[in-house]
């Protein structure tokens, strides 16, 4: 009986190849064919043999050249029995990666998915800039949103709910309407100085960051020229490990005590 | 001039060593010294060299042997210029992790910190189930927060903004509180219906996931006696992927066309 095909739909992470998990990492190496976004970066495309069939299927901002219908048929078209496909995507595939309908096509004919998770680029951009995207007494959770902006869905978002202080929010492509989505939060409630951070090739040569109130996040990036792919990081946790006040290193007794326990063990 | 000291803030992943990513699995065949919690598992322990000094600072539930404030003080005894110091935390150590505290109270003492990024229990989860946790028409935006209950702090969460049906939400620890969870949930305006997944041990030996829908997801984790660490996925985009309808695999003429142009370019 032959082997069903299969496709692995492969997270590339936030750019630095370094960031690629250890299965993302060792399957390209054996990759014989890849299908890449434009964002996957160059670091990343080297891992794979030069005998793979690669193909760039990425879309530049403003010029759709390929839909998302024909590369879904093309990877179904790739997908052969023992052959080694991968569709490699930025970040985690199933996060505003349209992973999830590459995915539900190849599976509605027969074609097996296996997902190998990536470093989203909010952990890459907080890890790389010491925010804490969750911190005791500063925020709760967190949130994830796109700031792509199609078939007018912006009018659509709950804004009360995401101008919550306790939850920071993580925007994603949200450069193009930078303008908007400030305004829209402070209206609905977040204070304008709340603290926030944009991160320009985040984790990749070249990364720029920043820091802003809410009130000037758009004029600072304008200012700055910042260009896609951005990151926004909205919430008081950007400040927490920012010029942190000195502290004498002083143990105190009961944790001394303890240490030199577990160290003696 | 004398090196600072540092400590590298490295995130696990979920716990396959695989999905840890290609630096941490470097830093950690360099180790001299590894600060690890409980969840850590054995194969990534497995990494570190016999030579180094392994402390396992790890909480069981119910039993805190040892606060926050002996950890953070410990981390900062074991910074010495020039060691390499590994402060492991499950997951990613700025989501739910408390990395933030740690590099906060280690960046007030003139250590410098390192931090390397892990896999997020959510996406793990969510890859090895094959759940987009963003998937156009059905969510447009995901959501973490943490179900461990501290200080009452549940009573002060935002319901009416987490029982939001086009968020996926992405519960932490909360197995201990889920019943309160969901009836909240449902209370708040989010359908009883709503699918739902649990996952136990994701991505580990003897991961075990069920699906069920919200109205029923405290009895089902209950009936199937799930115990820690469980995570929470809430949200239509649960049964995105499961039992899809099949469809034949025809490539419309306009595709077919564009396909070949591709393949032999």
């Amino acid at each position: 009986m032959a082997e069903a095909p299969v496709v692995h739909l492969v997270g590339s992470g936030p750019g630095d190849p370094e960031l690629l998990t250890v299965k993302a990492w060792k399957l390209l190496q054996r990759a014989e064919v890849v299908v890449h976004d434009r964002l996957v970066g160059q670091g990343i495309l080297d891992l794979v043999p030069p005998s793979a069939l690669r193909i760039d299927v990425g879309k530049k901002p403003g010029e759709h050249r390929f839909d998302q219908n024909s590369i879904n048929a093309l990877l179904a078209e790739l997908a052969a029995p023992g052959r080694l496909v991968i569709r490699l995507k930025g970040g985690d595939p199933f996060v505003f990666g349209r992973g999830g309908e590459e995915a539900l096509y190849l599976l509605r004919r027969g074609i097996r998915v296996e997902v190998v998770p990536g470093i989203t680029a909010a952990f890459g951009c907080a890890a790389a800039n010491r925010v804490p995207l969750t911190h005791r007494g500063v925020a709760t959770g967190v949130r994830f949103v796109t700031g792509h902006c199609r078939d007018g869905w912006w009018l659509e978002l709950d804004w009360k709910s995401l101008a919550d202080p306790a939850t920071t929010l993580v925007v994603y492509m949200g450069l193009a309407h930078i303008e908007q989505i400030t305004t829209r939060l402070v209206e609905a409630g977040l204070d304008a100085a709340t603290p926030t951070m944009a991160i320009e090739n985040g984790t990749q040569d070249g990364e720029r960051s920043l820091r802003a109130p809410l009130g000037g996040l758009a004029e600072a990036t304008r200012d700055a020229a910042f260009r896609s792919p951005v990151l926004f990081i909205i919430g008081p946790v950007v400040e927490v490990l920012h010029n942190p006040a000195p502290l004498p290193l002083e143990i105190p007794d009961r944790h001394a005590a303890w240490i030199e326990r577990v160290l003696h063990a």
